[in-house]
């Protein structure tokens, strides 16, 4: 349904041409100095308009808080939130009156609900992510400022052209084939990245020459009045060890759900994904290694910083895959909702490829999940750590405190 | 946590060396024939010591029914069953008392709880997938004498070994690439693939000639005291149109999160996934077609049945990636958990690969998930049937009963 | 937190002195339609200022439906909706600054969160009742179209004024015992009254003379400066049998928890309630008889439409017990928050007695659990009602289709 | 459902006649010690056959932990445990295939579920309970070694014999009025009340003259074929404050949920309760006062130690009441399930009044929503420890730290 979230919550509301789509953020913790431009950043991060990469549809995307906060403070309690839909043009898809656009949710939504919005396919719309990311910036807002942790999504592939995995060293950049997680290169890239360096290219890939080429594929498409597709990576630094809950909440499965349920999104991989099982467990295996602060770390990380579901304290990245824009300007054959043959070419304003405003949207998501996830480990660990210390068990089955 | 589901509810318990493992299944239609035999078929295809392949810890894996359930039929109220533990050899492990295994879960579980259980992982062993088999046998057995749903899964890669995309059609065997999605021979297997013909090999891979490939690779990982992952391929057919709750609980995004669940799972790719990112809009949007039950339907399948997160009625199909298992008996150099470093040969039993028996795994979780979609998408549909007929709408935003 | 309910789900915000409060309904059934003018309705009932016997605080609470109704009908998709704060007065608790009020949320809210909104207790405002209202009216529109579902409250007692339980019978109303549930004349009560009827008084209190000296007691508070507290018993008829989940969520658990969870209130019975622990189970056993309609019902009715935790068909009524307003003008002797000792007069605008505005809160709270459950049921229902029959069972087991 | 809690989880099985009862205990914190016994015991002051009081099927409730626990601490992973059903004797029951038991469970779980258990109910029995006290039990062993917590629950009045409110002043115990909150008298017993002196008498009534009246009264009902109901009264000692969670999930509500979940409960009230709706406000109030460990308390406590939904550090007492069992064996004059009237005449073995048995299954659900409640809590109090110093608020909305 419309609400994600065990301790720290986020629930939306709103489809494409509604008075405003907006958000209800619940359990943020309390006493955190937050103030609207804090979201509104994120917002405009996501927002139409902001290249000719994107969709010419330009909406502000002005955010209004209503609660939860006073003198710049969170309460604890809930924040409502709220977008207005200034730029509402329904009369450009009255084409789908009579056609279910192929690959969108016009036919699936109808089916679910036996009515639709006149927008086709009600909240599966790119506004329903407003939410998200105002919850997301919340929520990182509150990880950075109690512990660090730092959030960095860029894209790392358009249709065949990707990151090469040993960025930044240049000379195999014409090799497009899918980014290897292991290379030193970009281990340490993910190590590194910062959003500036990913906002310095209007799509969104850090590595100049890659996003040129990106750029003109996108161009590309557009022209054609055709889509693309594309993937977006994500690091997470700094989160601690012990979060994720087995067995069906394990952290991957969490993660894995909050970015399968981004609109567009068809895949879903945390560390050496689909690549790792192809290799050996003894070259995959991370050997731990003990590490300057006193705790045990990974030589490697191909497990993306999570093992057995729960995180080891190493860098979380994952990758997550965008289909292409189902909405496309160029004549389609398929068939009206009665099963009538036709022929339907969309009119409005589509995004030719999505993957450069989803960066936001993967971040916002990985900042609810991890926000969640520590407050539900934080709940365990500080009532152990009331419990008296354990007299019966081996030594070896206890960590020092 | 340890709880799946919203209105068919799976609860499981359970670690490697303890008394029993164990499940209660709760909103379990009632008035469904069911007898022990039924979830024990599902058992046996996941248990150990099925062949050469697999682990030599040989365990029945013998199910007992608790409660729920009089004269062979389902009363509604919670299903509690339990498989004892009758292999333990806690002594097995005795090495990991100071060596953390690398890319297990023994680091993570101490890191979160504090304690850790003398087999190290804690629930993060092979013997807790035993209540979601038994869950899932259930369940699926319901979805087919209520909607004729079929759900099979399969081994399609282990290491660099790929079912061919082209099977049936053997010239092309010898190419190792990712699957394609999108042959008509491979959209052939999927509406017709039955778990005889997967069991008829020991690799669970439905091409005699891959498999025979693919078990020389995983008694060549077992040779080596190595081990190798691979991909386990489902396909869920007949499933109705209308299933899947938007925004946060996609149909896609639930499977997902069921499917990355599974211990030693990294990656999930539902339709053409990470491959379909690169193929333009224009060449991966399904079109329409009306199909002689007069319902529409899609001439490809690119989307996998799943369309803005809802079912469309077409095949739903999806991939697993599994890891190599972390678990190897040749020397491993890593360090011990005060840090000092050391080299880890584990002893034990273990699977050099996993996929085999990870079939019936994803099939279980599979069914979990269509049936509890279903009976939340069936609340809807029951409550909406019995309002009155629409007066204010236009004809094109609603459908005819 | 802030959500509740599991298929019709309502997540709400809102402090006292902020922008606006708000709700986000999701899961409400598609094609029903409904009116901004129905959601009103309610609001309206339940506004401040209604008489000289509620707050002077002179709000019009319109509501603005944001999202999820096109035409007039639902969409099946989140109903976001907020009602503005329109007459902010923050300086009138300035006092409150020093001060926690006695019995209010003041001090445990700041012993929760560590700050405080500007008007104490945060979210434990009757503003915050906004959004149940609204949810609920849209629940009981669906409801009454679908089932011919009937919800109606009333206010049964202020201080020690009680409805006489063998109204319409006038004799007996000097008595001012506690209100049995038992009586052929409550019955009747029970089984006509309708909202009309309680709001010809200003106390919603269906009996004239009885309301009357509600009245004069509540103005007796008032112009002691003081507050009194009351009773609402609430009926609800035309709900089928079958709804309610053993074990833990019972039918009176998931009303009981709605009830309790609306501010000021400290006590639930269900059917007969305390008075019925203290009748034997010969005389409490509600026999069962056939109806005309071909069904079981029952000749006395003490279970309250609830056995075993399931509807059983009968009229459902309830009783919630709501405390004296803790805010109140005349002076009282407590300490400040810092502990030193001292008095408090609180200024502001509040009302001597909430049992009047509470009734369309009760009435709203008890659509949502009726509706949600009748959800779940369906689900379940329908789910059985797809089986094959059962051909294994004693017919003594099976109910008739 | 069969589940219970957000962060400790309980979920159970289990009919009158199956093969077991059980529970997996979900979330428990890492690092206690337990042991069966620690379970054992209050399994055994809840099971039948303790005194001629109570029903004579003699079970022994042994209880078998299957899971979670190691050398005698917990993992932090689920426990799962069972209790064999040893006595089954469905033949007792064989009328009611003809009867539904008036204001029992049978008629309603048939019309939920459209077949029926042979026991008629199906978990509306009292053996589901047996889920319920283990998970208390270890709830509340916690609950105990980290914060001190005791929890006291004993019964307070069998049909109209009340425990007077005065304890231990003996002049008033003539006087069978529903119990008063506030005698000074009664509050110290509040405060002081333990389980030994409760198990001292049978009836588990604290106050031996009443107890002994409430004796005679059971017998009565006893040698009557009859039953009686009775109300239970339970204290919850030195919790912190700040428990709870606005706006459905108030600590009272959470509570009445809980309470209201066991069978034949009809009735739930925090503090003053009913009783505390007819005083004044000025009366009701409970003024603030400096107590000696520095922090506020209050010096009455109508409120039950919770206001706002939040808990205020106070002693939390509330009260539960019981209808008389259902299940008699004496004559009924009532219809089959074919609506052909007759007579029933319960054969098997009942207890003719609950409220004995019920005080440790009371104790339970309190722990068990404490347990939860401090869990959830603690994570927002930690997350808002670890953010930096406000530096934008008034003083008078930070609490210090």
């Amino acid at each position: 349904m419309s609400t994600y979230g065990t301790l720290f919550r986020v629930t939306t509301y709103g489809e494409s041409h509604c008075a405003s789509v907006g958000a209800i953020i619940d359990g943020c913790p309390p006493g955190l100095e937050l103030s609207a431009q804090d979201v509104q950043v994120q917002l405009s991060r996501r927002r139409p308009g902001q290249s000719n990469l994107t969709t010419p549809r330009d909406e502000k995307d002005l955010v209004h808080i209503q609660s939860g906060i006073e003198h710049g403070v969170t309460l604890g309690t809930p924040i409502g939130l709220l977008v207005k839909n200034e730029d509402q043009r329904p009369k450009d898809y009255s084409e789908t009156d009579l056609y279910p656009r192929p690959s969108h949710a016009d036919y699936t939504y109808l089916e679910k609900y036996g009515v639709k919005a006149s927008s086709g396919g009600g909240r599966s719309s790119a506004r329903e992510t407003i939410g998200r990311v105002a919850a997301g910036a919340i929520a990182e807002r509150y990880l950075k400022l109690a512990y660090g942790i730092e959030i960095v999504a860029f894209v790392s592939s358009v249709g065949k052209i990707h990151l090469p995995s040993t960025v930044p060293t240049p000379a195999n950049e014409d090799d497009d084939t899918a980014q290897d997680a292991l290379t030193p290169e970009f281990r340490a890239l993910l190590g590194s990245i910062t959003r500036a360096e990913v906002d310095a290219q209007p799509t969104r890939c850090p590595h100049a020459e890659t996003a040129e080429r990106m750029t003109q594929r996108i161009i590309r498409a557009k022209d054609a009045m055709d889509s693309i597709g594309g993937t977006v990576t994500c690091v997470i630094r700094n989160v601690p060890s012990g979060l994720g809950e087995p067995v069906f909440d394990k952290f991957e499965a969490k993660l894995g759900h909050a970015m399968l349920s981004i609109p567009a999104t068809k895949a879903f991989e945390i560390g050496s994904g689909f690549r790792g099982t192809e290799v050996p467990g003894s070259q995959h295996n991370d050997a731990f290694v003990l590490k300057a602060n006193g705790k045990l770390g990974t030589t490697t990380n191909w497990s993306g910083g999570v093992q057995g579901g729960i995180t080891n304290g190493e860098d979380i990245y994952f990758r997550v895959g965008f289909k292409s824009p189902a909405t496309i300007s160029q004549s389609q054959a398929t068939a009206q909702y009665d099963g009538t043959p036709g022929a339907l070419a969309a009119r409005g304003r589509h995004d030719p490829c999505v993957v450069p405003r989803a960066v936001p949207i993967v971040e916002a998501m990985a900042a609810i999940v991890v926000l969640d996830e520590l407050l539900i480990q934080n709940a365990r660990r500080t009532a152990a750590g009331l419990l008296p210390p354990i007299t019966t068990l081996p030594p070896t089955m206890v960590m020092p405190k």
